[in-house]
């Protein structure tokens, strides 16, 4: 039987088999980035028309595309509809932007930690993955500086927007500068923002590739986290020279993006009841997430320090005292609890040990004290063996 | 501006172009694939469970894997539901088959001629192609032992069941001496079977993926031609060795195929509503494909070869005076008329001259006799400028 190499690449996916084992109805997981079922809003099908069990075009539909247009111009980015591609979820985006730059050895700049399935595409595809360290408002720019000067990466991918797994949002300043670098280097930017919307604190900032004034670009953003992730309706927005190929690798792909979630979601987009319910979901997401923090605080006060965040999913913890945390996975299961170790979320996991990745949108309120209180016995009891 | 290598072998798809240029109302399209509209089903909506918008699994809907692996066990497919895989679209699988088995200058067997898309995609990730010549009842054995001896492919590429484009079907025999020879030489298959149920004339074979005794295997279908394209709705079934791999790269291709489409498949296989309303296709099918074969009688006959296609969507012409049917496009279109040229579908296209694929599905019928005689035109012209 004879495989590619790629699929010698191919590692088993902790996020999967840690999903799969957090199924059991008893365990109460903090591991998947699922949007909880109660926000999931009634979908009303009436109306939808029939010719739309057609084949349809690879670019999309195009009164999506017209309406995603004007959303990211409000944004601040200056694009038309001829510039969005509709895909299927955004996950897709990384394939297709995979396929577009890398090679064996390729390189390519991201975030450390990054998003954990983009590592895992990137790096199936060959790609030699070279890491910033985020800060708490953005990358350091010293290094990012250092890593463009030495060496000439086919694009760096950047989340600046409640980024999985660590929250952080970039600062107006540092996402000026990092515009400014990716302009002086000719470097393309892949600027994934799936979070942007989920936003409780206020405050917001212009994406990147809205100030970038000669690199290439790929916007990229989802209704999985708004909406409804089983539609499978995501979209990259891109410059004018990378869209022809971006198209006909989706047109490869898969032809194109089912219609009838490209109506449903043209349904809500721009709307008047989209608005509100962003807002339901945004106070929804905000008292779990002040909820999250008190129980942190009763549990983890002493074995960890952490930001709270002010968008997206996900709490991320950093230990005081440093371990490998997929060591304590199997512990924590068996005592029916779930939680995403953060080594995986690094290109060098083994130099990254000590972090966890907490989702607080999914759980459900009454299991949380209890979930948070066994996850710290199972840390303390291997911090004792360890120092034992 | 980094690309991959990949994208340099991107070529402008034909296709694209020229159903680009097919959707002026004015032209007579013989050139697509598209299922008529007139014969797609009324879906109804009623009692989509809310809880279809949350993430699902990659694999599929359970239910639906099970209905589907019912399907193909009755068709003499020994497989279980835990093989089947939920594709956004039958386009997915080439996709994911491709990564699995290529890499650049990964030998690959396809029929000659062969899908089109599946070459392309094919090509993109860098296989060489060779080609096995098809006959009336198949391919030509003792060439596909040639190549076996020779070579040792990734993988074998076939269409058995009304080959888009040349509608072939592979007799029983064919059927059992090319899985005797994939057997003795220990060669994966892959099965597409996107027409199997567009049958005009009866009669029916198994497929070739039931008669193998230990080669690896996919085979592949998908509801586009028989129930709705615009749903994205397709699936492979796979032997369990290369399953987990599959499973894992449609994964990282776009996580699970949209849900809604799996829930109103599911909705249609194996009923006997879906029973009802294949029986009407077929009957809508085989009247346009006897006008279109007494219009080709009366325009054609002096110009090509065919046979009577028995199931599927194309005629396949052979001019008796072969010449680069790419070459008549331009003119073709200027008349307002459409069709496919044969060589893309050839791996050496240089090498095949003289084909046409028509699409008979699609077209309005009272449009149909004007289109072929136009087109009829455009080859006597052309043959004898070639001549003069």
């Amino acid at each position: 039987m004879a495989f590619s190499e790629r699929v010698i690449r191919l590692k088993s996916s902790l996020i999967r088999e840690i999903l799969a084992a957090a199924q059991r109805p008893e365990v109460m997981s903090f591991a998947g980035g699922l949007p909880s079922e109660a926000m999931l809003p009634t979908l009303d099908w009436e109306g939808l028309p029939p010719a739309l069990g057609q084949y349809g075009m690879s670019e999309g539909e195009p009164a999506l595309r017209e309406v995603l247009a004007a959303e990211a111009r409000a944004l601040g980015v200056d694009c038309q509809a001829s510039q969005v591609l509709v895909v299927s979820g955004s996950q897709q985006t990384l394939d297709l932007v995979a396929k577009l730059h890398i090679d064996k050895g390729t390189e390519i700049l991201l975030e450390g930690p990054t998003y954990l399935a983009a590592l895992q595409i990137f790096q199936l595809f060959g790609a030699d993955c070279l890491s910033i360290p985020l800060e708490q408002d953005g990358p350091d720019l010293a290094q990012l500086r250092a890593r463009l000067e030495n060496h000439q990466p086919a694009f760096v991918y950047l989340i600046p927007t409640f980024q999985n797994p660590s929250a952080v949002r970039y600062s107006e300043a540092k996402r000026e500068a990092v515009a400014a670098l990716l302009d002086e280097f000719g470097v393309t930017l892949i600027e994934d923002e799936p979070y942007r919307e989920l936003t409780y604190d206020g405050g917001s900032a212009r994406p990147i590739v809205s100030r970038l004034r000669n690199s290439s670009w790929v916007y990229t953003g989802t209704l999985s986290k708004t909406l409804a992730p089983g539609l499978r309706v995501g979209y990259l927005i891109a410059s004018p020279d990378l869209f022809p190929h971006l198209l006909k690798l989706k047109q490869s792909a898969d032809l194109h993006t089912n219609r009838i979630g490209q109506w449903q979601a043209l349904q809500w987009i721009g709307t008047e009841k989209y608005r509100q319910h962003l807002v339901q979901l945004r106070d929804f997401y905000r008292a779990r997430r002040d909820a999250f923090q008190q129980a942190l605080e009763r549990h983890f006060g002493d074995l960890a320090d952490w930001q709270v965040p002010q968008g997206g999913l996900f709490f991320w913890l950093t230990l005081k005292q440093p371990l490998d945390t997929r060591t304590l996975l199997a512990e924590a299961l068996s005592r029916d609890v779930a939680f995403m170790p953060g080594e995986p979320f690094f290109a060098e996991p083994e130099c990254n040990p000590g972090n966890l990745r907490l989702n607080f949108s999914h759980i459900a309120p009454e299991r949380l004290d209890e979930g948070l209180q066994r996850l710290a016995a199972v840390i303390r009891h291997a911090q004792v063996a360890q120092a034992a």
